[in-house]
């Protein structure tokens, strides 16, 4: 990852501001002859789309995404695939008190301590808007990946208030505003969620991401871990503080007996994995189990509560955000985490095909 | 990062397996000019030393760096820094039960899968072993980054045991065998790994490691952040199932309200920020404060209590690990941490210089 | 370079085919605070824009280009600018002929082999019809290389027939079709097309192309030498099959005392070469002289004397090709070497001095 | 390439001075399970080593060869290969006229622009010393190529003076002290390097560089193709000022009929070119047919006649280069000509695989 690229042989490049003309990004590396339209990539882009429930940022785009390049007669023809989203809600508004001010929380700060200049108007090049063409990118990830692979995720969090794992129910993600896979929980989240709308306060949450279907083997020790990557595309997401893989931080609660992913074979000679404390991951290497990461995302820190911020000319002055903005901007990260786990893994596959041509799609023993 | 290599600008490429004649590093890209001689980098690496208490492994390493390029008459030369040290105690032994058997939690099975051969010998590439290199580097990032910025770390946490943050003291963490900065903590540490040790079992930790005195304006978004390119360094230490920035974690369960990082002015006309829950990074771009991660390490997953696995012939077998091995992995981790933040720091400092060569070194407004 | 992105700070990322509904690019890691609008970019575009005499393709595009990203108020922000044309004269033909026979000198063959697909349009992917980004992309690396460097190309060989140096003036360059700088060989080498373009044929050229103003210090050794990444960046270009620095090819017939460019000093405390046989690049580091290159670019490949050939079935065919193309691809290539140059020169320049950020902008000694 | 790494996947890192202790540098990406002795990559080091006529320096070392990692029981591992060799003829002599003073045409002056300090015993780290590295490097990725694919390299000219084509025997260029094809120009040469030896001068030299056996497909456009990866390997070869492909710059006298190659099919199903103008690639991407490359090598700059230059205070100096160097620096350029031509195409091996797993290794239609 680096600037605004990310991986090494299938390449997301993305650039475009908030309140720009367009966003975009040129997707590099795809390998050829794979079926892709735009009917391919919308789906994705519809989950994550803004101002579809109450719970999310009332912004109205309709984010229908062309593909400009790339793609010769529905298939992938091996050369950049560039794609393009028009900025259609670019609300005309006076933006002279943000343009000054600096929100808490918010990059405004650092980009003008970095930079000494920013595009204010809706956060511009850190605004939220971004994450769209990574969805994008990821739905061709998802393509390289090919159908064996299943990419999922679901809030598991919101504020202090964890789903049931008891519960857990795929077909529910999509069934609520949350992508809760616990109703309960969804029902829950419901009220604390518009308590805090109304009160124009905001919440934290945790995301929850897991791919079944991948061959062992992903991962390149020792700086192109597995893990390390998808720590890095995780939180590289806006508003995201924290990441883990498999038992994460509860891992260092517990004791080398209790941690052990104990082994057995199956009928067919694969390895049967008898728990996945690791996460699908040891070494840095994919097991060929799901992998399984969480990230924790900030509450928005655009709250209608005025905090004491400075501006530009050094002044001490009150803040308070106002307009459109999410309660609980971890929800729409979960199809974000989705995509970053695609491309992470996208990008693996390839690496390794190229080193390893001859390595085993499945667990399978004995080696050679 | 990719491959054995990480850093852009700063760049650090490790070799050498646990059991092989040495193990070394080349430290690319480093300022021309700079003084550095062996002394600057041993001190670190004595701290990382095996052998030096009962709780980390009894291998007897002298661990003696040698500079062999890139330094003339004391200084840096711009030129790329090879960094050696001998590996001593390659204890001869039988390998003859691990070289068929995969150890659970172990990267023996994934290295397998992955490449279908690997050197068994102490686990090769996988072992800690290469961390030695990463704490050379680390004292050479140092040097890049100048005096004014200081990074320490800590361990926090062994099990479920937290230390008491009301009782910090930094000048406690060089004082007990763990790198814990509370002397109450340390004491009920020591109780519970002599316990471990005794049954052959081991636990988890939790490390935190912060930087002070950095310039705002490290990191480059998007998919450059700082914090994401921390997440990847930490994740990619041997063992680490989570990693997480300023509140982290617990940023999930706060409100806007609650995690709002409120500013005023200085005297001297630099940000006073009032709170750090952000860790010093907003929008992937440092602050200014200190930069604050935390990182999870999983319990030392070589026991003594036998474990049900497989060997390469797809038997199932049990596995029990006998000789020296740390009860508590993750106080070695400590120095480790501290130099991969290191090296993060250097490599964005280099590129923050090259686009932004007048930004400021401080949070001082008026920016322009 | 990698895929389709070229540079490591200062990159170019460009996307788009022949007769797709556009091309682009993104040019990441620009410093910020840069005046930068359409207009300083579309004089460079219209140098190189096709249909403009009878010696190019006869294709009339108005490469208007458009900034999507980046830029605020008229300065970059220091985010990605994306910059984007339509294609306007996507003539509609019947490329059936095309599609299936591989026309000889082209790349539609190792396309077809490396694929096993191509956008056969006009070329697709590997039509020069790209460059018309590079151009852009130029435009943009001018301005981070400042108004001190000054970057400009010739046509100094047509076919056997070289300029006249003793006849060499830049300004005589902007006032033929051929870009020459020696008014009687432009004179001769209109009669030589005229004569070519009748009879169907093509010829090849040299393009010499010099910056002037440059700081010593850029290249970076031993893997990123200043004249290795010109020569990628020169190779790069459709077409060309030579590169050279300095003397070039030349140097290999010269003595060490004929090609040593003495130094003595000037009354500023500067170095003075007496002669500059390397090219300004020593060691792979400018010594603050012009940089001189050249590039041979073979004749077009697509003419209309039949060619032995095969189609995609393996059959024996004849190819011949009509329409619109240039008899000397040439002449075209003097403005896409000099953006070349200037983006080689634009990511150098980031990464010195992001490592010698106190190294001298003039050969000034002492040096300390 | 960036800094003192080449390539994306197969990654070749070196490091060392001149007269340091040793030089050596890692291979990284390497596939698993080649077998790699000492003895595999030793033969090459010895073809490249000094001492061994007395047209090459005489300076005297064993360029003994090291295998420090990422080789287990004599298989590739995966993991990176360290390779070291000693410097053993450290001569202790008095530096310190050169290193006041910059000889002209060498390297000495833009590392002082640029770092401001250098090693500057026997030219530290821009000495042709480093090339053993690469030579060694080379002979990994000659395992990685494989058994079917060939690598040769020859003089073909030296001042002014070049082979004769129809005399073009492979065997006799192991039978001479220049690589020369060409016997009767071996004999010619001896005998103007025995009069530039005995006064003092050099002379210039070009190598020609051949590769068969490859698949097709190797290369990535745009900006990774293999002319422009091979022209930058070529031109980062001390003291090299010019590199074409196929034709190269005679290419720019063709006309399009001259420089067509054809095709007819063969009997098996390839195609079959009728001619080689092209030198393996078009559009970037290799052809099936053997790659050919040349590369100009300047005269050596040390040499007896004292030559007008400076020194670091800035006074005019005159400088006469005494001791052990190269009448003509292209003769040691052909091994290592050689290495860097197997480590590009290594490199794009793997990158082409991973893109493209399903791509036929020999140019055989129909493609699908």
């Amino acid at each position: 990852m680096s600037h605004n690229t990310i991986g090494h042989l299938f390449r997301v490049t993305t650039w475009g501001e908030s309140h720009g003309p367009a966003i975009g990004c040129v997707v590099d590396g795809v390998p050829p002859r794979l079926a892709l339209t735009e009917a391919d990539i919308q789906p994705f882009l519809d989950r994550r789309r803004p101002g579809q429930s109450k719970f999310v940022t009332q912004r109205q785009e309709a984010d229908q995404v062309r593909i400009l390049s790339g793609v010769f007669d529905g298939l992938t023809t091996g050369t950049p695939i560039a794609l393009h989203i028009e900025n259609t809600d670019q609300r005309s508004k006076d933006y002279s008190e943000i343009a000054e001010r600096y929100r808490p929380g918010h990059a405004d700060i650092t980009y003008d301590l970095k930079y000494g200049i920013r595009d204010y108007r809706g956060g511009g090049r850190s605004s939220a808007r971004e994450t769209a063409m990574r969805v994008a990118a990821g739905a061709v990830a998802r393509r390289v990946l090919g159908p064996d692979v299943r990419i999922r995720a679901a809030l598991v969090q919101v504020g202090e208030d964890q789903v049931d794992r008891a519960a857990w129910d795929w077909s529910a993600v999509d069934e609520n505003a949350f992508f809760c896979p616990d109703r309960a929980a969804a029902a829950r989240w419901e009220q604390r969620l518009l308590e805090l709308r109304k009160s124009g306060n905001s919440v934290g949450a945790v995301i929850e991401v897991v791919a079944e279907g991948l061959p062992p083997g992903l991962g390149a020790p020792i700086y192109g871990k597995l893990d390390a990557e998808i720590a890095a595309a995780l939180m590289s997401i806006n508003a995201v503080k924290g990441v883990e893989i498999g038992d994460g931080f509860a891992a260092a609660a517990l004791t080398g007996e209790g941690n052990a992913d104990e082994m057995r074979m199956n009928p067919d000679g694969t390895v049967a994995f008898q728990s996945n404390h690791a996460g699908g991951i040891l070494g840095g290497i994919s097991t060929g189990q799901p992998v399984v990461a969480r990230f924790a995302v900030k509450p928005t820190s655009s709250i209608l509560t005025p905090r004491a911020s400075v501006d530009r000319q050094g002044r001490e002055v009150e803040v308070q955000t106002k307009g459109r903005h999410d309660p609980c901007v971890g929800i729409r990260a979960v199809p974000v985490g989705e995509a970053m786990l695609a491309i992470v893994l996208a990008d693996q596959l390839l690496r390794h095909r190229a080193q390893n041509p001859d390595a085993p799609s499945v667990a399978r023993l004995p080696r050679n």
